[in-house]
């Protein structure tokens, strides 16, 4: 008997973006969203958050308050590292900020693509509520040791 | 009929310490390890890895590579923040760096606890393997929102 939902080797690119782009499209998914900040003795510091995600034209989306430290070190140094899915079904995303929009301005088409995907909705928003909207650059996806090879499927921005 | 799988308001903070303790005694347990470097402009950078993680004297200890990203960055800043559990079953750990022990010249309790806990053992390792202990300063425990209160389970290393 064969059971299809066992892997038989590494997957192919196309699946593996399939299935990336999947994820990144699935309603309510969350990603753990990892920013950085230089600490007064200007040592590197880490921040890790898991934060509703939206996939809207191809771009990354997110809600948060501008003062919190996710939104501080995202508007600071404008780089973010996501992960999304499992510890063994992973997809990693590095982004940069592309724009940053706040929510009660936020055209309708960005707020009602955001609320459509993630379980909640940031409007009407409060005086630092913000959609960041995060243009990645590179994206990898595997599971197992034998996908680490071809685990790039997207360098400098471009699918490849 | 009553699903004793549906959780009924708030956990209380002796349950979540239990649930904490065992899901970092879990055995091939992953966790998402953030750190972060300062970028040659001096901007901040975030790192983002899942690695395999082990329980050992109320330390989190990883293994990896001294010249990998992840252990540059935690060689430089001494912290790290690490995430267990999925997005809605969030442990974070805040953690410092105690010490670093190479794996060829580690003592056998350290090496043997990490190869009964991740699902592989460093041993005997090269030149640039190392086991990294990290001391939690503080950790967290939430799954919904009405788990954001009493959420901090540890503070200044010193479980509440």
């Amino acid at each position: 008997m064969t059971n299809p939902q066992v892997a038989l080797g590494p997957r192919t690119r196309e699946q593996r973006l399939a299935d990336t782009l999947a994820m990144l499209r699935t309603p309510a998914r969350d990603a753990w969203v990892a920013t950085a900040s230089v600490a007064a003795d200007g040592t590197a510091a880490p921040y890790l958050v898991p934060l509703s995600l939206a996939w809207i034209d191809d771009r990354v989306v997110l809600a948060l308050d501008a003062t919190s430290r996710t939104g501080r070190s995202l508007l600071a140094s404008g780089t973010a590292r996501l992960s999304l899915g499992g510890t063994r079904d992973v997809v990693m995303i590095d982004a940069v900020l592309e724009r940053s929009v706040r929510v009660v301005e936020a055209p309708e088409e960005l707020a009602e693509g955001y609320a459509a995907q993630a379980d909640w909705d940031p409007r009407p928003g409060g005086e630092h509520d913000l959609y960041l909207v995060l243009r990645p650059r590179r994206v990898q996806a595997w599971r197992e040791v034998d996908e680490l090879a071809g685990r790039v499927l997207m360098r400098d921005g471009a699918w490849l």
